[in-house]
């Protein structure tokens, strides 16, 4: 469930998001994303949490800010994006950060 | 949930963690550093969700990279900090980013 980046310098985009009551096909695409985002050139991993009461985290993590650019823009990417807006949140924000270090920890 | 963060540029610190099973005190503790932080200088707002699986991410938003050093140093976070890794954590992964642009939307 962790993302095994790199060494920083990389790039994240922090999506935070509320879900609506609309489950139809959600949870598919959603898979269907993380799966076409994996494909995308400079994925480095992504991290996703959703809570009981429907707020979501998902960062995901990647080489460059044209790697950002070019997985915004990919076509099937685009079409669940408006879904997303269209049927799937009620409110959402983006934020695209370069990491500039990191630190990592596991127990024993 | 959504932290009403300012204008980029602004920082980030993504947390992403993996709960034990050692319930004690840790709600009480994280509330009480969240109540904390946001007194702290530069704090800009906080983000969380944490999924059934005790996977965690938390964002928080801070105005500088020095308000972030200061938060890290604080003693009662210290204290915190390493009752969570003897305590509540299995595995943690901190990441400092710089926020260089994000994009808002709510529904309606």
């Amino acid at each position: 469930m962790f993302a095994q980046t790199p060494k920083p310098p990389y790039w994240a985009v922090i999506f935070t998001n509320q879900r609506s009551d609309v489950d139809a096909d959600y949870a598919r695409v959603a898979d269907q994303m993380v799966e076409l985002a994996a494909c995308q050139p400079g994925f480095l991993g992504v991290e996703s949490v959703r809570g009981a009461d429907g707020f979501g985290i998902t960062v995901s993590y990647w080489a460059s800010e044209e790697a950002i650019a070019a997985w915004k823009a990919e076509g099937r990417h685009r079409l669940a994006q408006a879904e997303g807006y269209a049927r799937w949140y009620t409110a959402l924000f983006t934020r695209v950060a370069r990491v500039e270090r990191d630190h990592a920890w596991t127990h024993g």
